[in-house]
């Protein structure tokens, strides 16, 4: 597959995945890390995913200002200028709205799609096809294209997008966005077979992002309007910090997914996995015959099983684990955390945030 | 009190402490830990616990070459010539004889209490006038004095002191050293009365020393007739690393203990422990309401009892454990151990000494 020259990509790299800590913190969150002891951060395996489709010059990270030396040091070929620095967070909508601005200002015709930086996709080749189809979906259109995942479990965590289909790997008419649902909720969509995880990966013209976004959330275009005289000028940092915090802080899904009637989706199985949690990082670390996700290059174990122990880090030593049974154990920057997997959704009151 | 013009201590600190593994390694070893997390490291309380008796211009320390530095660093008024280094570690007779030879050239009239670094002793006063006694009771003569710790248990870690009496707090004659003894023995001995743990503490003049040395540990004694000369000049460094290696590998205990017939005891209460085990450890530190012990700053603990928890090091940030029982957690320089307290005799194992 040839990258098409209309074809952009922004990579989302603002979050601070609270729920992985120790491993991830506001100083170093999850998406620049290796989460998985692969040697390759999150980020960069989301750049690798989008090589196929996208030249090495058409990436574009929005990230907060602390992360920009991270993102330049994990991301050596992606330009400076297109490391947009929000000067906070503004959650999604914002985000994207300065990056499809600024992307439309300097090349008209640009189809873009918008990823996270800190998901997983094990089905690399079919994920190509199912962006490259989007982006053909899209381009001289309005359409809005979202990444579908085929559920296979009845997940609360995620949100969902309900089609007009039960057919995968085809270009559907969405019918509505659905919130994280109740566990019955979530075993009735997945027995309905139209209900698809919200990758939060969309594909669309630069274009049709900013009218939508005129069109939805009038204010953060009113905000975008005040910066972008300032786009690829030395004043830009100086207006994205005036007036970028006026923005609305709210999700692109809210602000125009659940409102314009443009919406399709291609739904595949992807092996995707958004890695929000502790027992899914677990579950994407192969297993040794105990049970045991282990990432660290010094780790020994007696009478242990089912844990999960990632230790990170050149200042790592030795690590003896003995007599442990379905526990996280995770070390990083001399933080450490012991407790059982069971208890993972208590990581936020653990790490003090 | 005021201590003697002819009173030297010599505080013996070449030990590695592998059984307190990750805080004790050979790069770091117990003695120079803060163990208990008081402010103070091992071979500071013993500093300490000495000053009453002893001049801080008269102790001496002999210590392995690379642990000069941490001496000089924490026992800053020991003089830098009082800190011998042994080329390599022989057990306490050469070491002790090296000592010993190099106070009596300087200090014909020398009595000497010799010292572990690592242990721990809480009756401080009780303490200072049982080696106040001991002294008193060497002074001109050819006896030697071990200080004997009354049993609180039948402890069958340590070797024991066979006194000829019962009585406690005076000087008494000792009939034999026993070795480490199996738990029947132990308990035969705590039922006895006039058995006593060995604490490897000995008080003698220099010339009582070197005699006893002659005598029965001939062999080391002619490898200090070749160091001698090199005593207190340039040359002393060179003739230790081609001599001191040449020493028997032998305790004090075996070289002279067992065989002299001169051997006193003073029995006391002392609050003693060589802390050697975690789980000695363990007792010393205050526990909570849970029966935790816990050195650290940072340390947050969520449904877990019974637990040593022991972080160490500037290095070290927020440690949370979470359901744990009987377990030791301890995180220092980059490694960490996690076992139950129960599988302790296996931490040499663990350290991958």
């Amino acid at each position: 597959m040839t990258p098409s020259d209309s074809t952009h990509v922004v990579i989302m790299a603002g979050g601070v995945g609270s729920r992985l800590w120790p491993i991830s913190t506001p100083d170093h969150p999850k998406q620049f890390i290796d989460v998985l002891g692969v040697g390759r951060t999150m980020i960069q395996l989301t750049f690798d995913r989008f090589l196929p489709v996208c030249d090495p010059t058409h990436f574009w990270v929005v990230t907060g200002e602390k992360y920009l030396d991270m993102v330049r040091e994990q991301l050596p070929s992606i330009p400076l200028d297109q490391i947009l620095l929000e000067p906070m967070g503004r959650n999604t909508a914002p985000c994207i709205s300065y990056a499809c601005r600024k992307i439309a200002a300097k090349y008209p015709g640009a189809n873009v799609a918008v990823t996270p930086s800190d998901a997983l996709v094990l089905q690399k080749e079919k994920f190509v096809s199912v962006i490259d189809e989007a982006l053909h979906a899209v381009d001289g259109t309005d359409r809005i294209v979202t990444v579908g995942i085929v559920p296979t479990r009845p997940e609360t965590g995620y949100g969902y997008i309900c089609s007009t289909s039960t057919v995968k790997d085809t270009l559907c008419k969405v019918s509505e966005f659905k919130e994280k649902p109740d566990l019955e909720t979530a075993r009735k969509y997945l027995e309905a077979g139209n209900y698809f995880w919200n990758a939060g990966i969309f594909v669309w013209a630069a274009e049709t992002v900013n009218k939508e976004i005129a069109l939805h959330a009038p204010s953060i275009s009113a905000v975008m309007d005040r910066i972008a005289p300032s786009f690829y000028t030395e004043g830009e940092r100086a207006a994205l910090r005036e007036f970028f915090p006026q923005c609305e802080k709210i999700s692109i899904d809210y602000a125009v997914m659940e409102k314009s009637p443009n919406i399709y989706t291609i739904a595949s199985d992807l092996g995707w996995s958004d890695l929000g949690t502790w027992g899914s990082v677990g579950e994407h670390i192969r297993k040794d015959g105990a049970g045991n996700s282990i990432v660290g290059s010094d780790v020994h174990i007696y009478n242990t099983g089912n844990c999960i122990i990632h230790t990170e880090g050149s200042e790592v030593g030795r690590v003896v684990v003995d007599s442990l049974d379905g526990y996280i154990v995770s070390l990083k920057g001399g933080k450490l955390l012991i407790c059982p997997i069971a208890n993972e959704q208590r990581i936020r009151e653990y790490s003090g945030s």
